[in-house]
């Protein structure tokens, strides 16, 4: 339903134009400092407005701590957190009260429920996902202690694709440019795209590629609970998303055995791979190496231009979204992905029982 | 970990060489006839030794039911079941014992458990999947209730594919051939790609399409359990699959909103839509329409040549594979899709209250 | 962990001096009027302060919606709510940083997190029921459209015990006296034992019984999720509760089977029973007589007298409460029992697939 | 459902009349050596045909282990077994198809589920306790490693009491009388009374009393999944149990806090307690100390007596159960008791992360 995870659980709820949305994190380690610095930083790159790719719509987007944080540090019991929707603007959408907008959840809200808050797209708005990213950056302060890292980046604005695959680019460079892309020349084709659409008040797709380092061997449950199972869910739960694959994916269909098995060698006396095309998970379950995938995601449904479409009592009617939408909801997507892959992570580690609900008994170099 | 669902859980067991794997089907409503050959007959379509382009392996596979059934209807507990395994040759195995096969789950499983069961493979043994097809077709026995009908094909082959969609195709050909490919001349491309394949000792990928009418609208939980999250895990879970998209999928993200959007019109007094980009599904929720999605498999790990790899100690040996394999699991898989598919689908039917215990109590024309 | 429940599920938070306590009940049927006078009404009854023989601490218990409700009516989105923490008084407790109280959950808080929030109990104060309190009037409202009530009292304080059982009395007097004993005479012998004890600085334990009548047969899962194991559970954990029995409960270890078998027998045309020791729940599953069960709570660790006790290095240490407490918990858990119970038999409805989503699906007179 | 545990999961399938009943064990850490003559030992505890006071059916009760198991190990993957059902008089129980038996969960059945297998109770029936007991003693072979025991016996049966607590008595003398009454001279009068009522065709109830020694602070999770809150809930999910209390139990409410209060002291270094009124549980978290509860259990509803019911079709009859029935179900129950316990504990220790999947990871005196 509205929660996400096993043992490390997050709970959200919130509808767009409510007073407030907001999550509570249970089951987070006990014993973390809770850097609020580091989740606003996290916060600022979903934010609407940072940039002129993105809505102009503008939410401070501030993250109110209300439980679980003691003296700076996590206590071991839920994290509850609201951020309070400041910029609510419902007269924008008092003519959705009852217009079924393309391909929005409109419609099957009103079949599943029998009713539904019309202002915004209410609970399936795309502002929940303010709430993963904060509950992914606490989950980010948490594997740091283990040497993990998560880096998502955008591959793919329409048809704008980088060639290369995470390894080929400096992923420090991500935020360098509006469209995280690391490889500036093709950022600002992108960009381009992405300015053009807009001014045509229409909408583009794209994909996002993440990038998990660090993660130990061992992680993921046989056979319905594999990390690649839960990784895939976790991004599926995201709006707009289409399509997951990991490792070579989708390419992987194409061909051979021969070529794409993953080699085992010996590195520096450890066990190793002579390549990476398992993506990190074989069986489900981590081996060790890096983990990476991919998310599709579909030309957001808003768009400015008029379309035909239904009225809850069965009218055809002509429909402009009106108000400031995104034009390619990629560029915001990166931390979305990211704090919803560290959150699978976590919780993968703490029911391998890796993790020990009190993190002051963590040992190791990263502590 | 090895249960799937939520109010229909399917938990399953068994090495592919201990005496027996089997499933426990909890959750299944009371009241269905249990038609045996139908399971059998779905237990035919992921057999070893069905044709050709296959392993040669040969198992008879055939299910004993333990409980949840009294003459000849479910009673509403456990339904479980085992199907013992006949075809067992360890011997072929105990050169594994301390090899690490390239791309499989040995190393993984070592690292994860400090032993494993090294005879083909286990518990991550393909084998499993025939438990899969048992309960996905007891699944179906009750989704025909409600007219719910799930079908799955072969849509690509290593570097063959399909052009047309789902609706350009007379499914009901897809038994036609041993490839479950829905145009002749396609399939007869694919069967030679497998069968030359095969001779080369490599394996060769490949996509399963599956399409699932008659589901009503409002099945899905948002936000975090939406059913393409949940039809994603499904797929992810089963062995070899690398990826998943549905409705237009990776496609998505190449084009524009303006073109992508499904507008809703009426059609005979009912709301309906132009297009079915999305997929059946909005929001994370069915909306009514055919839902459809893809899943992709990499070439099976095991291949016949010869491939350097690592011992258990460090060791760095090469490895030949022997016994019979698949050289393609393409054709297997498709009844396997299909069995996670109505799994997913009937757990919806229960949360959302459409599919009562007592399945006596079922109203509607396809009782 | 912090959740409750399975389809209506219950999630909390907050410590009983953070900025406030709250909680997220998803799964929650649409369509649902929130008559949020009757919420505020619940938790006055739990609210302290309320009378001479409660705590005389003064807390609003004002209840914040911040989603699931629009125009007056739930939306089957998740309804989340907060309890601000007026009336903190952190440094009551300042003494109570390293100190363990006696029978508190101070030390295994440290045993299990490494450290805690020592002020009022943290996450472990009684204070978080208020949060179960407003969930559980929640369910009730929905539960009154089935025609199901629960309702619960003191049965007990201290060595003080009503002779009769739930149909003996008139109910709809329990809140006629301040120990919500439906009993006048010996109320006021309860209500005397308190004041005695609160007098000796001292607290007193004591009995609650519950009763659900109109719930339908049906009801609970066998084996594990049994409505009286889920009870049990829901009842035990409450503050304070040591334990639970429902029916005959722990009286019909001592008697035989030829006088506690409930006889059937037809009543007006119906499948009825001669009596009812069984509580209304026959195999774990409810058989649509009234359910009753008894909940013993103990006395309030907190006590004004003087105990010995250790520090968290070790150090024995004499140690006096301070504050305002509560000298029997047993009048203020009638409401926290009646909100669990009510939490868990909705979620059965629901599991059951007698509550739809769409509760405006739901048909019959009580609508 | 049919499943317990969280990580630790026990699912169980069959009925009475079956072919076989059985059970499947995710969870289990991998590396234990599975000692099958100890699980043997612990089903003969349980079994029928054991003495003059338990029932004369005579089942063979033999486990069979199906997957999990590897070279005398465990493997980390799901533990499934089956037990036969050998001794099947179904033709005792061809009158009980449209009969509804007093007190047993027949009529529940068709009122959940429309439908039922008649034959002995079917799912309801206490010949599920079998599997419990085998999956329990494998939890316990891994409990040993750290040192914790689990240890039941009987406390009263009908009137007949034992006075003290678990700390008065020689548990090892236990299995030295029928009763499993660790007082002879008492055990000798349960043993009458269990005797003379078997004689009148009837039967009687009892208390069962279980003692949990070695396990760690700091297991159970606030505030749902208290660690009393699942014993409980494991408790009453056995057949014919009716109540749960721990520690002082339904006694402290009729008691002051003064004298309750467990009190902190030093001893040799180490924080401990004055008493153990506590039960070995504060806030819902074990504290090191002793865990000791009690179960209440009514008389089995199977008496030999004639008795007024009705059949489904609402006819009332005179009826006579026919059969070998349990005069009294504590003795048999007391290693279900330690069964549900032992679960309950290594789930637990699973949860907080100090039994890691894999065993040989596991450190300390006891391995």
């Amino acid at each position: 339903m509205n929660s996400f995870g096993t043992l490390l659980r997050l709970t959200t709820f919130g509808e767009s134009h409510g007073p407030a949305i907001g999550g509570v994190l249970d089951g987070y380690p006990a014993g973390i400092e809770i850097d609020e610095e580091y989740v606003r930083m996290q916060m600022r790159r979903r934010r609407p407005g940072q940039s002129a790719i993105t809505t102009q719509r503008n939410e401070a987007d501030e993250v109110h701590f209300l439980s679980g944080v003691f003296e700076g540090r996590s206590t071991g019991t839920p994290i509850a957190f609201i951020i309070e929707n400041s910029n609510k603007r419902s007269s924008d959408y008092e003519n959705l009260r009852s217009v079924y907008r393309p391909s929005h959840a409109d419609y099957v809200y009103d079949a599943k429920y029998g009713l539904r808050d019309h202002r915004g797209g209410g609970r399936s708005s795309a502002r929940e996902t303010a709430v993963r990213v904060c509950a992914g950056a606490l989950a980010m302060l948490a594997l740091r202690r283990f040497g993990i890292s998560v880096q998502a980046y955008t591959s793919q604005v329409g048809d704008i694709a980088l060639n290369g695959g995470y390894a080929d680019y400096d992923l420090a460079s991500v935020e360098d440019n509006a469209v995280r892309c690391p490889d500036a020349a093709v950022a600002r084709q992108m960009e381009q795209l992405i300015l053009q659409t807009k001014q045509q008040g229409d909408t583009v797709g794209g994909i996002v590629t993440c990038v998990i380092k660090g993660a130990p061997a061992g992680l993921g449950e046989p056979l319905y609970d594999k990390l690649s199972a839960r990784l895939a869910m976790a991004m599926l739960s995201i709006n707009a998303a289409k399509g997951f694959d990991y490792g070579l994916g989708f390419a992987a269909a194409a061909g051979f055995g021969s070529r794409q098995n993953d080699k085992f060698c010996m590195r520096e006396g450890e066990i190793s791979v002579q390549s990476n095309n398992s993506g990190g998970i074989q069986g489900g379950i981590s081996n060790g190496q890096p983990i990476y995938f991919r998310v599709a995601f579909k030309p957001v449904a808003t768009i400015l231009q008029e379309q035909c479409t239904v009225t809850a009592v069965g009218d055809e009617v002509s429909f402009s979204a009106q108000g400031r939408h995104d034009p390619c909801v990629v560029p915001r997507a990166v931390p979305v992905v990211e704090a919803m892959a560290a959150l699978t992570i976590l919780d993968f580690m703490r029911i391998a029982g890796l993790c020990p609900v009190n993190a002051n008994a963590i040992s190791g170099k990263n502590k």
